[in-house]
């Protein structure tokens, strides 16, 4: 273990778009600080307005390259974008797949589940109440449905993973995703996709995964 | 050559979202189908809702995995996701950098312009008179400042090249996005950026890229 890069992620005290970055660790064993910064304190932990500061975390304003949120701090070396550092980790611990066609999968996937959580942001973003609820009746009737039937259809096929049969980190991407997609439409909603739910149920069968579920802090995000 | 899969491109007549893979086979020599697709002619494209076309492509739904372009077809397989597509073809034709840090630090540039190019979208989709001139305020006062500068200050130290000094898949990214840019605010409002006008004037001075530069179909976009 001591060949190991130190490694500290550094997101708010939430799941959002670090918790696959966590799950890869947790499923790994690698040893990480998860550093979360009390969202309040964001403002100034940016921009770094106040000098002195009962929060350490205050001065570590060159951790920040973009000003964004989660940054993976990789022998003090801060990086950001949480899918640039996941893959990468994914590759130096082997999560994903069998070869560079599995790879590109993995990102196809994952980047096909962000263009739905994007839509899902346009929606929550949407200020106009007509708009917002023509948003979320597409959003109901259409665009979550499409998006899910295909994931589903593609989890079933391939028996629960997203690469058939090996655990990659675009799994870890997908479970974290139904977990908050439960929170936010209610778990009966998901009744419909049974394969994808299978598969978040897989991955937090594994044992390193469900000892992570059970130690880390409360988050509603 | 014969041992290269055989690739089609499927997007629009445009740049968007598919010039920086066009680039990568102008760059190797690989060759491909450049198909595009007549803009107007995309939603029965997409939905497949007639069932007799003088437009061959018709037939094509099934290369459409998301209903959303670009696709690369790779021996006959569509594959969606711009980046997936262009990072796998980057890692078979060595346009990563030297290692998996290089690797890393391409997407993290390239997933952090499409953070600024996600703002430059939501200005777009404004509909709201004031909020759209609040938001034009911010983008053009506050958040393409910030990111450019960001960007220029990497690109001056690395002497013009996302990774020093090699070119990489990310370069073309930003090549092309910078035409883009420039064709938006035009091109002195970009002269603050110096060191990111030299890696486009690099790239387009790459002679396989100024040959695409000569022969490519004119769009604006």
């Amino acid at each position: 273990m001591s060949d190991e890069p130190t490694y500290k992620l550094i997101y708010f005290n939430a799941r959002g778009r670090a918790e696959h970055i966590r799950y890869i660790f947790a499923y790994t064993g690698i040893e990480y600080t998860d550093e979360r910064i009390p969202e309040e304190f964001w403002p100034e932990y940016k921009d770094c307005k106040r000098e002195e500061s009962i929060f350490t975390f205050i001065v570590q304003l060159s951790a920040m390259p973009y000003k964004k949120l989660p940054v993976l701090e990789i022998d003090g070396k801060p990086v950001a974008q949480s899918n640039a550092v996941a893959r990468y980790l994914a590759r130096k611990y082997d999560l994903m797949g069998k070869d560079e066609w599995d790879a590109m999968i993995c990102d196809e996937l994952v980047d096909t589940l962000g263009d739905l959580k994007q839509d899902i942001c346009y929606y929550r973003m949407e200020e106009n109440p007509e708009k917002k609820e023509a948003r979320k009746n597409q959003l109901l009737n259409e665009t979550i449905p499409f998006y899910l039937t295909k994931f589903d259809q593609i989890i079933g096929k391939n028996k629960g993973y997203i690469i058939p049969t090996t655990t990659t980190w675009a799994d870890f991407v997908f479970a974290a995703a139904l977990e908050n997609f439960e929170y936010m439409f209610g778990a009966p909603a998901l009744d419909k996709y049974p394969a994808f739910r299978a598969l978040k149920k897989r991955i937090h069968r594994i044992s390193a995964i469900s000892d992570w579920l059970i130690r880390r802090p409360f988050t509603n995000s």
